[in-house]
């Protein structure tokens, strides 16, 4: 304990270990290693080392530049919760009408408590290993459901990342629809800025030119447009019926792509009855906070027949090998083994804690539930609007839905009077504000408001006042009402009382392994500890503020992001970091955007050409393409390092293109490849940029840097190596940090006015700002060194798996002294040979021990990629190895023919407990044999899989993405 | 929806239900009810009535009188959770040496979010059905396993409700080791003031001669002495080693009792080590906030062979009849079966979830930690006194563990001026003050601390600063030091990780059954909803303060423990309330310590015969015998009445005697008896007080009140009717509502000098002030309207499964129209002879079913009682109803002979996981049979029992209260 602590800090004094004695019992540092030094003596032993120092300097190539971070204290969990309560307290959580995509909701606490503070939820991974995955699969089934019924298009996707994105993912997918041949957009000059500016963004790297105006008046024939996109309730509050426009887009051959707002539409005509192809918008108003912009999910529905072409995650239903119904990521291919340089979308992520956090608000408050928030939502909104009117106040929407806006103002005047009283109200134009009301407007605020308004005209009569008001308020014209049903299934008409939900939640729950389980040994993404006291600040108050707020209202963010971009320059070795995007896909895609703009800057405007060794993510050369770069392969040796000479002779030809390379260090072999620095020299050498991706940043944190290695732009994975929980599939945070000279060209925001020259990434600057805290809490709490240590333990761990595992299993690659970095390549390819036993049957065994599957097939097919982290201990790293020790033996069974090649514990793995307990019982092993395949799998407290070995065959033959007819009993 | 309220609030007004469409989404009344509108009504159909009122009609007896409620507002969640932290604001957290028996600790987070906020330990009941509860036995262990280590003795109990009591305790336990043949008790004075005051009420009743002094100058040969009780550290800090005195307490032929403190015993000499026979103190310092008070755990310790007197609960080591390991607890009939006017203590609680807590927090730190912990507190106030003596201060505190002590000053000035610094020490005299250091102590509060010393001398030099302190602090003397280990079982040397502690409790909760995964019917203990609004608050930071903080420090406290009382008051139909009872049965004791003295100031002593029914709660003689009453049983009648003239003739028969009538209502057969009035005016009437046990106030709250009967005093259990969640086993909340004549003697706190002129029931004034948040809550939530619903609907959901279920099974007792109150009992004597089935057998199958079963036997053997609470829906009742139906099928399989008489799903069941996987299936039915007897049972995901039916005769057999040599796969 504390042995690798150089400092700690009390509120007024730091303290050096010498101190010992004195160091508080209430640091996490002492918490988020797994190894007791114990253990680690031990671990080192096995490895062959003396020494931490030497284990990592065989590991870590001596020419590789090292980083030692500043001496930063470490702090107590109790201080990290107080210090981040405090900056949310230097938040002001103004009332709230500003609107514009973000708005005031109710978390049912039930839903806070039990799936946003519930590591269960929030600690579970992506549901690729579907039988372990039902409950988020269902939830996320009931999400996609749930956008459908709404938007009334047939296929929901299981979110995407904000509603810009989702908006500039809407073009894109039209542009795919017309098969990249109709190069213009038009879209509504009366959508959100944000959107349009993400939009204009995404269309100029692809060559389409995006119009922006009055689309009404727009003549439709005048380009060859693949989409026009619109947007109701828009920017003014406006709603309209598209139903005639959408069938004059549909005769010029172009996409029409609909805006929308969920809540609307529980009691407003659906995007799909008006003719939408394409719906996108946001769900954050369904229970999630503002969190200063994000994270939350958009939503994003269309047609049958475009669902090859939809972005993001789509879950399907399909059936175990036994016929039972089973949930699953569907058209994995899409994601998975994603198009790379043919990609028409990065996104390889969703918002999925948030997305179930969406759907699971609907199943709360049920069809009616969301039918009386949408009415009231708009009853009380009528009300204000009436008695504006009734004031004299010119109201230019003519129908609204939850938005009003007043014209003939002096809006700078108006805003600031409401400021003044503690309320916030969007200015749109020099004449004109707006007023967004949210299931958190109360009777009371809206005589607040009208009594504001009223003094404004010298009056204090409340025309129409609240508590005067008649039930039978304006409706929306016919046109706009909705006729048809929402929300049909039983799920949103079962659910009333808290105990259902809460049964439901853990119903849920239950089907779902996660790190409150066991380890989840995912190569390439870090799932580390989640600490509790990272996790806490998140939900405060004060960090649910809206993304618009006047920045004096949100100074604590300020210093938050402040101190936290601080950190990150010095762990990263850059000079600036950009906040603006939500996934390290969009990192990726928003660094290379910045090259882009660099090389523009400095008359390169030619130089695309982008290298991309083959070992590299399949989001990398995707997100190239979505940068409008040309993606260029480069070769990795035997050994598994980007091969120098190949580097060196593409970056020659190429010279006058070259853009830039694109590396992960170090690289997804799980080695610390000699000659980084030199590759970095190369393109330097002949005019490009180097982009590093920080998927693998935790084993760089404090030992070296991408900086220093002589990158010029990296992407962090906040929610890989700076301790944000996985979620389930989402939030993600992918900032980027460049060197001086591109910070200019960073992104920016069009609506706070802040960022660099770049492009718009995302909906908001500082993206899934209220997860922030969480990397915040984590660098603050291990300190300088810990985090240094944090990266010496995740190798370690990594060597003593690498270690035990050589003598059954070969590794694939290794550095010069035969260590791996933080992860390693596991080589089942043999097995196929000698058993018939391929990499997911191992993957699926290890469910029934109780293991979630390390990565399969990447970046190699047939391997398993290993990465334990520094947080798991040596107990749970021996159990994963005498699992798959175990498997070894197992493969040995068919090998030498005392187990049956194709009717064997492997190939029917997972043994669902349905199944073992079934009297229909025939394998040729016991059940025990299936179940508890080693002592300690019972003893431990299995956590069993739902359902048997999906069948992904039949649900790619029986597409189906909502939630199925199934027995609902709570 | 909303059709039960009449009205709700915004935060500045109150709108009427006609306003409807305007009514908020976030009200908790909508959720707090199980059923639905549309299932009110078909339940009520299948009940044969028309509407709520006319089944209000038919159950409740036409001259009982009726208590309207006002017409309180409900509330929103959002709004209860919000005023809750305002008045948490208002109270300040100052920083705190006061000490005296509450001090501050870090709740570590893992354990803050996963145990104490976490409905899956929060909302589980005592675990008598072991088989469904493994996860907190073993827990449980844990704290006895803890206790026991520490304090040296070998047996330690499941935790009592507070130091004082727990002190109580010990002396009454050591009049019972000596038969009750010696009469006097002799307590130092240097124990701490609340602790003497528990045992002087206690003794007053028994007979027992309290004296108070200095012990060690004592003679002990003077008096009969039962017991002698010391406390080391003592009031003013001193710690000494007691060994030669317990020898002279031996030899004068007495019980010697240390009081103690477990984390000084982490470093010191255990009370076992000098020769106490019984040990006790706080947990509370092992990771559960002060809270005002409570609620916290206390732990008692003691030898083997007195391990039949011990109070409280204690957990078991057992096998289940498969000869696994199981838990349970041990010596049940101590507690289910209570001794009744024989007993010794009244006690039939724990504090389970804060004894979970403390004893997770020493998993969590380990022996190691806990070592460092306690040296880290003892090296700061060794650095504080050597300061103080080098300023010239006088600090008469010889050995200290944690508190010092400083006399020749003027204490009242000294508070003052450090209370002007936002600090709290403690007066102990006039010229006397102590410092209590914690856990929670840093480097940098010593420095103040000195600073501030320091500058009241005239001077500025620190003589001995922290930054200076050297290693080698003064240790004790070796005669205290302990050189026994600690802890040294492996769970408290195995978990080094906040990974490895999330998934150690995670393991735990899975074997637990919760309100989280079905309804838990158990009459008599109200198991409703504890809705997360009504939860969150309790962990506020500014509901964290210390007891015996000045009056102007906890006006938050004060506001809301003030507007619960005046509720209170009008929904019990009383004049005063006192919240100085932890528990149920504590509430007894204390209303009835209330009638004794105020019939002793009317002079009446001589009245002291308590007439209590047949039916009563066990309870209800215990606190009489306690309270020094003889006990009059009184019949019931054959309708399960209390028999009025058996109560008339008894009243008669002991007119002089006459002290009280102790009676439940609606009674425990669960029939609001016709009689109750009748029965309070013949006891009145004959000079006698009328005390109602609160149990069943489920069904009263605003229809009638025990105020309203006719009752004198009530008991009201905030954690059945008031929504304060059972905890595993506690915590509890007991206060007692009295009429005007009774409020003088109310208990009083001797610290503070607060309530009437009655004696110390509890360590603090406010007993588990910190959960009182919760009541409040639930009050404010639901409104004067929704608090009747919630009494209605809990009638309509006991009538609904009584409606179905009597076509199956007998109903013992229902009023005059065939209806129950709000719980029945079902008569299960039958089967006994038909089918050799017992209510335990059915019990252990309804775990096959997925359900905790109702309380067994009470108050009529051969029976189950019944109360699903309001909180339940239909869809949930059903489930339970169709199990007991399907069960009844399964007996009458066995009438038949269709099903074997030893070997069926009955006598077998529970059916744990283990064995229906078993290659060793060897049972005459399915697997499925076993496991999933019903379809449902399998869709809606079982909860799986972790262990078979545990055999209590091996257990008994082999008694074992520490935690086994088991397996800690992690």
């Amino acid at each position: 304990r504390l042995n690798f602590i150089r400092k700690f800090a009390t509120k007024n004094q730091q303290y050096f270990v010498d101190l010992h004695p004195l160091a508080p019992s209430n640091l996490l540092i002492d918490r988020h290693m797994g190894p007791s030094s114990s253990e680690r003596e031990k671990m080192l032993a096995e490895i062959g080392c003396k020494s931490m120092d030497e284990l990592i300097e065989k590991t870590l190539p001596p020419k590789l530049p090292r980083n030692k971070l500043p001496d930063w204290p470490v702090k107590t969990e109790q201080d990290i919760i107080g210090e981040l309560y405090n900056l949310s307290k230097e938040n002001t959580v103004a009332k709230n009408y500003l609107g514009g995509g973000y708005y005031g909701t109710y978390t049912p606490p039930v839903i806070l408590r039990n799936v946003l503070s519930n590591p269960a939820w929030y600690t579970s991974y992506t549901p690729y290993q579907a039988e372990i995955s039902q409950g988020r699969l269902e939830a996320l089934l009931i999400y996609q459901t749930m956008v459908s019924s709404l938007t009334g298009l047939p296929i929901g996707n299981a979110s995407l990342l904000d509603e810009g994105t989702a908006g500039a993912e809407a073009m894109t997918m039209s542009y795919t629809i017309h098969n990249r041949k109709k190069t213009h957009f038009l879209v509504s000059n009366k959508v959100f800025p944000q959107t349009i500016a993400c939009i204009q963004t995404r269309a100029e790297p692809l060559g389409i030119t995006v119009h922006v105006g009055d689309v009404e008046s727009f003549d439709l024939a005048k380009f060859p447009l693949c989409g026009v996109l619109v947007q109701s309730p828009d920017l003014l509050g406006e709603i309209k019926d598209f139903s005639a426009f959408s069938s004059k887009v549909h005769e010029a051959g172009a996409t029409f792509i609909m805006g929308s707002d969920l809540l609307s539409l529980c009691i407003m005509k659906s995007p799909g009855e008006m003719g939408a192809d394409i719906s996108y918008g946001s769900s954050q108003r369904f229970g999630v906070p503002m969190g200063y912009g994000g994270p939350y999910a958009a939503f994003f529905s269309a047609k049958e027949e475009d669902i090859r072409k939809m972005p993001g995650r789509i879950i399907g239903v399909s059936i175990d090998k036994n016929g039972q119904t089973a949930y699953r990521m569907t058209m994995q291919t899409r994601e998975q083994h994603i198009r790379r340089e043919k990609a028409t979308s990065n996104i390889c992520t969703a918002q999925a804690l948030l997305a179930n956090m969406a759907g699971l608000y609907s199943v709360y408050h049920g069809a009616e539930g969301m039918k009386m928030i949408a009415s009231r939502v708009h009853a009380l909104s009528s009300i204000l609007k009436q008695n504006l009117q009734d004031l004299g106040y010119k109201v230019p929407t003519l129908n609204h839905f939850d938005t009003i806006s007043v014209s003939g103002i002096d809006a700078a005047k108006l805003v600031e009077t409401f400021e003044k009283n503690g309320i916030n109200i969007r200015k749109i134009r020099n004449d004109t504000v707006s007023l967004s009301f949210d299931e958190t407007t109360t009777p009371d605020d809206v005589n607040t408001l009208v009594s504001i308004f009223a003094s404004l005209k010298g009056t204090n009569k409340n025309i129409c006042a609240v508590d005067q008001y008649n039930k039978s308020a304006p409706e929306f014209p016919s046109t706009l009402k909705r006729e048809s049903a929402i929300l049909t299934h039983p799920i949103f008409n079962s659910i009333h009382s808290e105990h259902q939900m809460l049964r439901y939640l853990y119903r849920l729950q239950r089907k779902d392994i996660s790190l409150a389980n066991s380890m989840i040994p995912l190569g390439s993404c870090t799932m580390k500890l989640n600490a509790t006291c990272e996790m806490i600040p998140i939900t405060f108050e004060g960090f649910n503020v809206h993304p618009h707020a006047p920045l004096k209202q949100v100074q604590g963010y300020q210093k938050l992001i402040g101190g936290l971009r601080n950190k990150l320059c010095a762990i990263t070795g850059f000079d600036e970091i950009s906040f603006q995007s939500n996934s390290g896909a969009q990192g990726e895609y928003s660094g290379l955007i910045t090259i882009r703009n660099y090389l523009k800057s400095t008359n390169n405007a030619k130089r695309t050409a982008c290298l991309i060794p083959n070992s590299a993510h399949g989001t990398n050369p995707a997100s190239a393409a979505m940068a409008g770069m040309n993606i260029i392969k480069v070769e990795c040796d035997k050994k598994g390092n980007i091969s120098i000479d190949d580097l060196k002779q593409k970056a020659q030809q190429f010279k006058d293109e070259l853009a830039c390379l694109m590396a992960t260090y170090p690289s997804t072999h799980g080695v610390f490849e000699e000659e980084i620095v030199e590759a970095c020299e190369i393109i330097h050498h002949y005019g490009g940029q180097v982009y590093m991706d920080g998927a693998n940043m935790n084993a760089q944190v404090g030992l070296t840097s991408p900086g220093h290695i002589g990158a010029d732009v990296c992407h962090l994975n906040l929610h890989k190596t700076f301790a944000i929980p996985h979620g389930g599939g989402g939030p993600g945070m992918g900032p980027i940090g460049v060197k001086k000279h591109l910070a200019p060209f960073l992104p920016r925001d069009v609506v706070l006015g802040l960022g660099g020259q770049g492009g718009q990434i995302s909906s908001s600057h500082f993206a899934s700002a209220s997860i922030l805290p969480i990397s915040w809490a984590y660098i603050e709490a291990l300190g300088g060194n810990g985090l240094a240590e944090a990266s010496k333990h995740a190798i370690l761990n990594a060597n003593y798996i690498r270690k035990r595992l050589e003598k059954y299993y070969g590794i694939v690659y290794t550095g010069d002294q035969g260590m791996c970095a933080h992860e390693m390549l596991v080589d089942l390819r043999p097995f196929k040979v000698t058993a018939n036993i391929t990499e997911e049957d191992i993957a699926k065994r290890l469910m029934d021990y109780g293991f979630h599957a390390p990565t399969m097939s990447f970046p190699i097919h047939g391997t398993l990629m290993i990465e334990p982290t520094e947080s798991e201990d040596k107990g749970e790293l021996d159990r994963l190895i005498d699992a798959l020790i175990k498997i070894r033996e197992e493969i040995h069974e068919i090998e030498t023919g005392s187990a049956d090649k194709n009717n064997n514990v492997l190939k029917n793995a997972p043994h669902s407990l349905d199944e073992v307990i079934s009297v229909n019982w025939d394998k040729p092993y016991s059940r025990e044999k299936a179940g508890f395949p080693l002592p300690w799998v019972r003893t431990r407290g299995k956590f069993w899989p739902t359902v048997a070995r999906v069948d992904n065959v039949w649900g790619d033959k029986h597409p189906s993405t909502v939630l199925p007819e199934i027995d609902f009993h709570l």
